[in-house]
């Protein structure tokens, strides 16, 4: 490990006795019964339509019905992490320039990269977006993409920053990748959902039920030429996502609004904890107002994930991933007696250090 | 229907009252009991590791041992089709040359184009590799795609021409990608896999095992700095494959050899009823010795597919989509019954035009 050059991959799954992961972006609550319950039933193994199951899409036009929503402007894919490479491609060319807030997921760099695109910085002031430096390099890319609540800060962009956004991109034609997979857990106001004919919504049921090896995501957007061009290049990479995590996916569309309100107060709890003792503990850090993480200043941090992982067996991520040199995200997805054992280690760490 | 481009998307996923597909290329016989059964009990659905679970592949290097095959030489991914996008993205730069065979499977081209890589073609006569063309045209390709048994033409490649494209791949150091989907279903000899350290094996428990809605494939090669490639890129795309069918693949490969073998049985006997219907139709058709693909010559291929679909309720796919302009492909993934019916319906279209 010490001799490793450190990588998000080294710690994706991995699990077992005594380590506290404050790693890996997943829920550690358990998805819906009925989600789980519809499997022992199903046994229709065939391909299926490459932009999902009909039930599915319909079932989520149905909640987007204030944008006049049809199963039509829907593709589910494996996961958020699929929609966002498709529609990449589908909008790009090589050499092509993609605007992006800092921190950022930690997969956008290399998936631009990757792609041959060419990535391009916003700047934020704790996690906001600075509008201004938005307005100066926006002219000159071919895709904007907006995350918020925002992996790895969990801070949101205020309406009237997306307001903005959207109209300017709007009126300059340029295509406005949002990904909202943490649109459902928010503490501090409702989603606000960013729309319009160059709008690509992305989305992902991992986060809101649970459900992340499942790998069900789906990608909405008004714009048919976009949804045509995404199922050409579904037809020839993965094809339909797999057909009885699609059939989950739809159970979970059927789950009262009190699940999700359920669990949004169980996350509240957490980001409380974990916000209140990082401040006991002296450390630079913005409150979060969304999704699960939180991303304290850390002197040294490739020392302190190193560390944290080899002596007191705690998982971190290092804030580079992030774009964020000086810190380290911490997911707070586990429970409030693992919260509070990981800080007390990571305490221990800060005292000698 | 007749005013639009025809194209597979339109019939991936299309079943109704009274239609016979000769399309989709998709098993109609059940998966395993075993493989089914599994569903109930499996509870957990969070992330796995990228390259797939450890069972899966340990079993799956169990069946390869005989080329040493450990479980960090495989990748399971989102069916055979994302294992070729991936070992693409892995290999090649955008203009990098990619030589295949003609006809060839109709993904091939547009994911080649896709990611911006150039195909180049070597020619075949009734399916077979003309080997010369292919040493004269491998010199300057980044990688080489061979498919046996081909997905569209039922035929194999003769082992002696594997032989040569082995050495000649290894002799200069080009990868080789083996699209082995169909190894199973083969009525002549043995599968003959390709192997060596510039080898990149593409699989899928789709064919074998009918669980083609899964979507469940995997990635072998011995080569680690292509395997570590091919994880850091699905890291940043789809992550693990759907984490429960992977255990259902590991079920799959604990299903006895006699699954197989009295599958492939019925997939002979369908194969003697099409190639013999076809002859006795008049028309010009090469003899399958895998997969469950024929390609027999039609005139005005285009006509043929619309109105077989419209008039006779008969899906068929264009010989064009594959590099076969002048030839239509039927899948014979269908009981006898309907084989029979289905060709019956040829039969009419024939006599009219």
């Amino acid at each position: 490990m010490v001799n490793k050059e450190l990588s998000p991959s080294m710690f994706i799954g991995v699990r077992g006795r005594g380590i506290i992961s404050f790693g890996s972006g997943q829920p550690d609550l358990p998805p819906p019964k009925k989600v789980l319950a519809c499997k022992a039933g199903y046994d229709d193994f065939k391909y299926g339509l490459i932009a999902g199951r009909r039930e599915l899409r319909e079932s989520l036009a149905q909640e987007f019905k204030k944008f006049k929503a049809t199963k039509e402007d829907f593709i589910v894919t494996n996961g958020a992490s699929e929609s966002l490479d498709l529609a990449f491609r589908a909008i790009c060319k090589p050499k092509d320039k993609i605007l992006l807030h800092v921190p950022y997921y930690y997969s956008y760099k290399p998936l631009i990269e990757m792609n041959h695109f060419v990535p391009s910085f916003v700047k934020t002031n704790k996690g906001k977006i600075d509008i201004e430096d938005f307005e100066g390099k926006v002219h000159d890319v071919k895709a904007v993409l907006i995350n918020s609540p925002s992996n790895p800060t969990g801070r949101l962009q205020d309406i009237k920053t997306l307001k903005i956004i959207e109209k300017v991109t709007q009126d300059l034609k340029i295509p406005l990748i949002s990904d909202e997979v943490y649109k459902d857990l928010i503490y501090e106001r409702e989603n606000y959902m960013l729309s319009g004919s160059q709008v690509i919504t992305i989305n992902s049921f991992s986060k809101t039920f649970s459900m992340c090896g499942a790998r069900v995501g789906y990608l909405y957007s008004k714009n048919s030429g976009i949804i045509n061009k995404v199922i050409q290049l579904k037809t020839i990479t993965s094809m339909n996502t797999n057909i009885l995590a699609q059939r989950m996916a739809y159970h979970a569309t059927k789950v009262p609004k009190s699940f999700i309100d359920s669990n949004v107060k169980i996350w509240k709890q957490r980001r409380d904890i974990i916000y209140e003792r990082m401040l006991e503990l002296g450390l630079d850090v913005w409150k979060p107002e969304g999704a699960f993480y939180i991303l304290p200043k850390i002197k040294n941090p490739r020392k302190f994930v190193r560390e944290m992982f080899k002596k007191h067996k705690v998982i971190t991520y290092l804030g580079e991933w992030f774009g964020a040199d000086d810190r380290v995200r911490f997911s707070y997805a586990l429970d409030t007696k693992e919260i509070e054992e990981g800080l007390k280690r990571v305490g221990k760490y800060l005292k000698k250090n």
